[in-house]
């Protein structure tokens, strides 16, 4: 049976142009013989939809979209993910479904068992478990259909008191294939692997593997759909951050491999230099805009981000603006302008310190005598955002963030100031992912000016400031942040590895104590197992460790 | 037996805040002879803990919490919400329970078996649904203990395949208990009754539930905990938005009521009133601040912000700003003035103006020519802001976000301008509750001057502005935003209604574009059952009615 993987980059509730993808890959599977054509889950709305899921409206789209497309499926069947109606009293009204449609019309649906319901998943949100059984025959094959999270119950700690492939297995399928949307982290193409690799080990038939790929808001899908053969060797994959679609024929996998296929290792800072590019041109793509802008310091971050940006973008449609006040130093700017150079994209130089006096004559009848603090450093960032937000308004940019995940954790930024913006490129990259990342644009020649890369951190918002005056060295700051933030260990856990109970006690409680400041930030790409966002749900009025 | 009731205020995280509290209400209630004592669900933890229960740390911390409780319950016993580690190798590893402590020490744990994953509520991502059903005995008492949604399945449309009082009642107890974190909506208490009322007349034994109180970021908790008898009658109830302890005797009611108790009526307005000052009371106290900021432009918003700021935090601890441009009429000026004097709330006037100037002819040579447009009128709103924010972060005030929800709906509003803010007072209210709201704090004198409520809305950033320039009117709009935010119809359902199509797609499509700028904007009290929030998840890149 001849079995296509259609890897489609779909856009959330955008009916019109999900159902042309997949029926234009509906008709050129059966051109290229195809028996069977197989779309991630829930590909008829886009993953996620989230509360659309709500709308009685919307899931009527969805249906009206399954009904317009089985007319298409003679001659060919297709899988394709979609939410379907519960018909029973009780529960919720809506499962996470696979519909299987052939004949022209829809055959048989098939429900998703495990509800991922954690980080930045809300399954059970929206749908009803599946609690019925059955693989689907066709053409003379039995078919496993299981929906994702379905095959992840398979490791020693289970989540899931049901195996649903342990249900299945019974009535002897041929064949197993899953439709997914497991998304982007820097550990997961892996880890996902793994899993799948394990499920046609244990089940001992061959797997079939869709995935989504493309950025939904924060969320990054990475493609990467694939095949094993019964005995869990990896028989071919589709491509990373891009649209893809191959013919496997089921019969010719059903042997063990004589030669195992080498398998491209990709390192981790390619994966996510990538995934960030794709991000940034989905978000871009996807809400119609093509244009951004940001602000340039002559620091890695903003080089960073430009340099994605442009890769995303083109030169053409990014600008850069220096801002400089009296605290930023001659090499900043000269940094800034050599990258804008070197990437040849337009940038413009406005002072801020005519704007800087202002405010501060307006607040000196209330601030008098007080100190130069904190207050004075965040009115320069915020005058920043206010020419940025301007130039954004007036002209259609969209304004790109240029935090980082250390900075973020700590509230080490301006609300309304530097962490401005429509989308954070860099807000999941911990500084020291920053400077990997940055070395890794370098290693065929300078395009970060190196100077942007060696000399200290600073935000050069007062006199000869420093990151390191306020923070720990970031190598140490970083390892406790990663050990708090995405393995949820606590104060003693993280103090037994031998860092200083102070440092510790200090770190996690700036990290609690900054919630409001994150509650306020735009979306961050998401390229950890653990990003500031939808993935992280803390209260912020709350005294834990803080 | 004597059933004591502890209706109380807790702090997220703060658990010897927490433990406190239990301890002196378990003292209080041994000393006047109760023979148990309820607490409300997670009281250790505080509701909703969020993903500090994903920390061993946290958990820990309960743990001991509940041992260091455990050895007061001698002479009395209590019913005490708190995570429970989940001893299975299968499912989540947590389940949420109710510790039943008597003799020094637990005697029994009651997990809670419906999981509400919905609206603001995420309960599935943490917890392990309960499958087993035991009453349990207490001086000669059998106890029904059941968790808050495990009494909520009594509908027509039933949420979930298993009600936990079905399964108990085989078991025949004499009284059920509910602990309870059911959050304020203002047509929830009437709900919350009916839905306990039809379980006591269901099942023929009374009722005891203990809700908690208090206001935990957006959430408000009313209190309202109850006593119903056997015949669905109503008994008593505690306090609203305050902590409240009573102590009831189940033999003496068990028999119907002679006389019903009348039970006072609250109008919603009124609900919302004491909602909203509860919420920013806890808002500051909670986090260690005592004062608040805002700018007070004249119009309706600021107004009502500013009055409900002052009656929860005193007029000692409000500041108000009047920022005037050329723009702001007389009229506004006087009526921000007369507010402050009414209130005797100190005030100060900072004109825009020179910054406003300032930042035009820094981007001058990019607008050139450019006609005046609403990147003009951002710049207004960004520097207020900016000065708000200056003022806050210099003398640690909170700045009160005084935006509505009819605004929020649309994005009339400018991100990083108006939209900027600690807390988000009225973010809640469609304009015409705003105005609903104004009329009952001036129901016995004029506190809003009459003008700020009568003249048209504006937000005076252009000649001659208002409100009805861009918008419909607010009594078709808000209609309009009901039945698609609260009740999630969608366009035809909409338009059946008699609205005109044009609008219907054009406001919601300005509700669907807007998302970015929600993303950004401070927590907002919520006192509806839809509010923007943690209750309303929308895709930002998505293309839906937009």
């Amino acid at each position: 049976m001849k079995i296509a993987l259609a890897q489609l980059n779909y856009h959330t509730g955008n009916f019109e142009s999900n159902i042309n993808k997949i029926r234009s890959s509906i008709n050129k599977a059966k051109g290229l013989g195809a028996d069977i054509i197989v779309f991630a889950e829930l590909a008829i709305s886009g993953y996620p939809p989230r509360d659309f899921l709500e709308f009685n409206d919307f899931i009527a789209q969805c249906n009206d979209a399954i009904s317009n497309l089985a007319e298409d499926c003679v001659g060919i069947a297709a899988i394709i993910g979609s939410p379907s109606i519960n018909p029973n009293v009780e529960g919720k009204d809506l499962f996470n479904s696979a519909y299987f449609l052939a004949d022209g019309k829809v055959k048989h649906i098939v429900h998703k068992t495990l509800l991922p319901t954690y980080d930045i998943f809300d399954e059970y949100r929206y749908f009803e478990p599946n609690t019925k059984f059955e693989v689907i025959e066709y053409k003379g094959n039995k078919i496993a259909i299981t929906i994702c999270e379905d095959l992840w119950n398979i490791m020693d700690n289970p989540l899931y008191t049901v195996c649903p492939m342990e249900e299945l297995i019974n009535q002897k399928p041929d064949i197993m294939i899953n439709i997914a949307a497991s998304p982007f982290h820097y550990k997961q193409a892996i880890i996902r692997k793994n899993t799948l690799q394990k499920n046609a080990a244990k089940y001992g038939i061959p797997l079939f593997y869709v995935n989504h790929v493309g950025g939904q808001t924060e969320l990054l899908f990475d493609g990467a759909s694939l095949v094993m053969n019964g005995f869990g060797e990896f028989i071919d994959e589709l491509d990373y951050f891009k649209e893809d679609f191959k013919i496997f024929d089921s019969e010719t996998i059903q042997k063990p491999l004589l030669n195992k296929h080498t398998q491209k290792l990709t390192s981790e800072i390619e994966l996510i230099h990538d995934a960030l590019v794709m991000g940034i041109c989905d978000y871009f793509n996807k809400l119609g805009f093509k244009q951004a802008i940001l602000g340039l310091s002559g620091g890695i971050d903003s080089a960073l981000t430009l340099v994605l940006a442009e890769r995303a973008l083109g030169k053409e449609n990014v600008r850069a603006i220096l801002l400089p006040s009296k605290f930023s130093s001659d090499h900043s700017i000269e940094d800034a302008k050599k990258l804008a150079e070197n990437l040849q994209v337009k940038y413009d130089i406005i002072s801020i310190e005519e704007a800087n006096d202002c405010f501060t004559n307006a607040l000196s009848p209330y601030f008098k005598d007080l100190p130069f603090n904190v207050t004075e450093e965040n009115i320069q960032a915020r005058i920043r955002a206010v020419i940025l937000m301007a130039l954004s308004n007036k002209f259609g940019y969209i304004l790109l963030n240029t935090s980082n995940k250390s900075e973020a954790a700590v509230g080490y930024g301006t609300l309304y100031g530097d962490m401005c913006g429509g989308l954070s490129v860099l807000g999941d990259l911990y500084k020291t992912q920053v400077y990997e990342l940055a070395h890794f644009i370098n290693v065929e020649k300078e395009i970060i000016p190196y100077n942007s890369i060696i000399k200290p951190p600073s935000a050069e918002l007062r006199p000869n400031q420093k990151d390191s005056d306020s923070l720990p060295d970031y190598a140490i700051l970083d390892k406790l942040l990663y050990l708090y933030i995405e393995l949820r260990q606590g104060p003693k856990e993280i103090i037994a590895q031998g860092f200083d109970k102070k440092l510790v006690d200090r770190v996690l409680k700036m990290v609690n104590m900054n919630e409001y400041k994150r509650h306020q930030t735009p979306p961050i790409l998401r390229i950890s197992s653990k990003a500031f966002g939808m993935g992280r749900r803390m209260p912020i009025v709350a005294k834990y460790l803080s």
